[in-house]
């Protein structure tokens, strides 16, 4: 039986979802709909479909399609059609996590399992969302949230009881490259203005560049350990404050720092030395060292760009619908 | 509510997990008894359980125990008193798996939860026994049988869906400080000795030399990852081989690899170049690469000994026995 889903959003996580979802995965999921800003399509017959995927391939809008219904929005036109499973893929919301928080809550009262990519909501709100979704009995799956490409959500669910004192981390790519470019002898701005022109930066540089991004990923990240934390605890300082000491010898790296002992929590920029883990992240990778007792435990992979955080999704949605044996469960509350 | 579990082995690992049930872990879980070679300690009184913590921390025999019961073994040990769960700490059994399946069985047909660091019994019959798990609802944590100290089945199972093509994997400890010693110029006989003398080959040495340990956790790890695989269809090729090309540059390592397209499954000595993640496996470290379609996941960090085995093992006891959210399950059949 196919799994019937839902897909929010049809930004370039959202397209290439509907591409995965009508053709590569067309015989495990059933596309109900999508959802932009604007308004709905109900992917009732093949003609719809089709239309589907060819938008999804270019960078037409959904209200281009014959069967779209302006105005229809989300949670309505989910809850119209009551899909086993939403796949979320909205701009965040940093600031208050609005309208996305109350939408997944009325999927959760609704009985309709999430898989997100959003990681606003669960950096602000993570214990009430997972509580209420483990009350109602309702999968909830947010692999995408971190590092997508490199599950490093799974390796740290695996160690809530290890007592995970310490983790260094580089999560965020534009600054990979914005750091790479300033290593490079180019100034701030130059390499901020390179960033956007390779499509890398959010529409909002500051989330990047402040540390907004990469503090929503420490937050859920802390939560997953066992640690509760909430995004606006992250202490974080902008990339400019890394100009003064670009030449100090190292990598210049945006580090997200937690100590659970000492109750830290912060993004920043710092060199870090040649063989530290965290010098090896580049372009898209990602780098979590995880210490405990005197171990290091070090992930690393690449996270995004949009294909890979679809497939991500993608692969969450199948392992919540599939007929599963709990081995190790992922959060205990 | 405590656990109620019931330890089987008294080696090495079986002991650390005796100390940590009796002390660190003494208000989540209450000890119903030790199972060894030669009889059985049942944990039923303070006097009981400050004895069994004292043997524990020694060399000293379980049979030295007052409430020793020689000739009470396992199975019906563990069946006459039902615990929960039972952490299992006994000797491989590489070729036929045997007794440690039929055990394995009769705690699953009783709904009893299994949480082992016994590799066998999964490089051999994997998918007959998670799947008898799984109908009958039984929890079974395996997390300690591969990497222990480092979460790698945790990444496998969130790869599951992605497509993983190829894994190279550094899994064996004993290998690396004798290819070590190699490096340095010792003979292979003295290396062995050295590794023996140290504490780290197994009493047959040639589990860990004829790459038996690490194809039973390569072959964990192909199961894991969707990929159905057997112990006996691992090419193992002994160090012994590498003797001639110890010399050749790079580093020298027992390689664990997996190719799923061709249908490879080998553990042989190879020279690593500098660069290669693998290089870095020292010691008691770790080193797993994943590879899927262009991208490289590479996890790395510590797997035994036997006290960091035995917290592994808690581990699971803990994620398994908790009110949990499956956010994204391990295992799907």
């Amino acid at each position: 039986m196919p799994v019937r889903v839902f897909v929010l959003g049809f930004g370039k996580v959202g397209r290439w979802l509907v591409r995965l979802l009508l053709e590569e995965y067309r015989d495990r999921f059933h596309l109900l709909g999508v959802t932009s800003s604007k308004g709905t399509v109900l992917a009732e017959g093949p003609a719809d479909r089709a239309v589907l995927a060819r938008l999804a391939k270019g960078a037409r809008s959904l209200s281009e399609h014959h069967s779209f219904i302006p105005g229809l929005l989300a949670p309505d036109s989910v809850l119209a059609t009551r899909p086993d499973m939403v796949l979320v893929a909205i701009p965040p919301s940093y600031r208050t996590g609005e309208p996305n928080t109350s939408m997944y809550k009325s999927f959760i009262e609704a009985g309709i399992g999430i898989v997100t990519a959003d990681k606003t909501v669960l950096a602000l709100h993570f214990e009430e969302i997972v509580s209420l979704a483990a009350e109602s009995g309702v999968p909830l799956g947010f692999r995408a949230t971190v590092a997508a490409g490199t599950p490093v959500l799974d390796v740290a669910s695996a160690l809530r009881w290890r007592g995970v004192s310490r983790v260094r981390a580089v999560l965020n790519a534009t600054t990979n490259y914005v750091l790479g470019l300033l290593e490079r002898g180019l100034t701030l701005d130059d390499a901020v203005r390179r960033s956007i022109e390779a499509g890398l930066a959010e529409p909002d540089p500051s989330i990047d560049l402040e540390g907004w991004d990469a503090a929503a990923k420490l937050t859920i990240l802390a939560n997953v350990l066992g640690i509760p934390a909430r995004l606006d605890e992250v202490e974080r300082r902008p990339l400019s404050e890394a100009l003064g000491r670009a030449r100090g010898g190292g990598r210049l790296k945006q580090v997200a720092y937690l100590d659970a002992e000492k109750g830290i929590l912060r993004v920043s920029p710092e060199i870090v030395s040649p063989g530290d883990p965290l010098a090896r992240a580049e372009g898209e990778g990602n780098v979590v060292v995880f210490g405990l007792e005197d171990d290091e435990i070090v992930v690393e992979g690449p996270a995004g760009p949009a294909w890979r955080t679809a497939r991500v999704m993608i692969a969450d949605a199948l392992d919540l619908a599939g007929k599963t044996v709990s081995m190790v469960p992922r959060v205990s509350l």
